[in-house]
């Protein structure tokens, strides 16, 4: 199979689930609290994630995965073929809105990120695709984002780095023409892959950003742990930042 | 003319401007600075507060107007019948997204918000009504909004505020089970309107709220300056703040 043939695949199991999840929001959702108050999780979290996991098992049962919601499999290495879910992404919003989450899957290969795939599935705004197969946006290829300056553009940052200024992320933030919180990293990465955001800091589980990279990496974007050390799909949450390579360059100015 | 087709024609109008903007985001828009570099405007905002303008001079000779861009009145008075305009609210959004902006119109009788309308152009989200029309969301009459607490929703706030913890701004706004900052005053009125969000707190001109009052009183929720004072369609920008009953009692709570 090759790499354009996985990512049909793929798109076609991710386009089920988005109308599934749809079908859902027209009952009442149950929802718990994880770790805490902000970290919520519900019966569509869980049932997407499954959906997919057994996708993924049925067609590829050597693959490993790592899911938010534990049902895939605890990895000590990055050897291999990985599939990282997110089933929503952005569960506050989902729960609190109905709308401003996604769906997101990032596929790695021996630590390369090969195939992203983020659902926006209120506004239908699916992007998909990897290094080899180039990035789409609803059918239509994706163009390499304009390299802008952290002045220039938009910025979305996580509200805790911003209040507490972790790393400077509030400094940092300040300089930009204007900051985003929109609670769904998703969604961050759509707006940067598309050229509305020249960046996006916070802090993040691999399955919060694996989509994500392997979308923005053949567009021209940068992306590593907010520290300029490289991220780990192996590492929990890390402080994270995705930019432009001019907005990166202008983040790490002494 | 009674108050809802007062209300009818101001939805034709709106629709009109908004079907404008979105022929002109066809074509490359002119931007220029006005007081600093986060600060805006272009020839669409410009081209369509004077659209605005024009219909109502035609129409009501004898209102005062009060446009973002300066083609209206100067008021010296909450006297007779006042129309506050916001052509294109969230402007920053407009230029760099192209999308996640408002036309705004709130209608004043001395001193009393009658009559508002947002309309988000790209997602054709249109809330438009008062208290004697009842608020509709694109023809569907809205429900008062559930009235929960500080710590039950999200909570929209402005970024400096929120830095420099203007009033008390970031210790509020982190009691709030998430933050969201969207760059589009009338994005989040729009979400309070909804239910999406329970409060909004920002630094606001009174075209940035006087829709947002005039849709938001009837649906049960509570706006005054973020003092906990009166707000005044004759005052510039002024610390502010929407919220249902509830979280509007959390937020002043000592």
């Amino acid at each position: 199979m090759t790499r354009l043939e996985l990512m049909d695949q793929v798109v076609s199991w991710v386009n089920e689930a988005a109308e599934d999840v749809k079908e859902k929001l027209k009952s009442p959702v149950l929802v718990e609290e994880k770790s805490n108050r902000h970290d919520l999780v519900t019966n569509v979290d869980k049932e997407t994630e499954l959906f997919l996991v057994e996708k993924i098992r049925k067609a590829y049962p050597d693959d490993l995965i790592l899911g938010e919601e534990g049902l895939g499999d605890s990895l000590t290495s990055t050897s291999g073929r990985i599939w990282i879910i997110d089933p929503i992404d952005g569960t506050l919003n989902f729960v609190k809105q109905q709308e401003n989450f996604c769906i997101m899957i990032g596929i790695f290969e021996d630590n390369e990120p090969v195939l992203g795939f983020i659902y926006d599935v209120i506004k239908d705004e699916f992007a998909y695709g990897g290094k080899e197969t180039g990035v789409f946006l609803n059918g239509e290829l994706l163009a390499p984002v304009e390299n802008i300056g952290l002045r220039d553009g938009l910025i979305g940052v996580n509200g805790g780095m911003f209040a507490r200024n972790t790393l400077n992320a509030q400094d940092i933030a300040l300089k930009a023409v204007g900051i985003r919180m929109l609670g769904c990293a998703g969604l961050d990465f759509l707006n940067v892959i598309r050229g509305k955001q020249n960046a996006y800091i916070s802090n993040l589980a691999p399955w919060d950003f694996a989509a994500g990279i392997a979308l923005s990496e053949p567009l021209g974007l940068i992306s590593s742990k907010f520290d300029g050390s490289p991220y780990s799909i192996l590492d929990g949450r890390q402080y994270f930042v995705i930019a432009t390579e001019k907005t990166y360059a202008d983040i790490f100015k002494k």
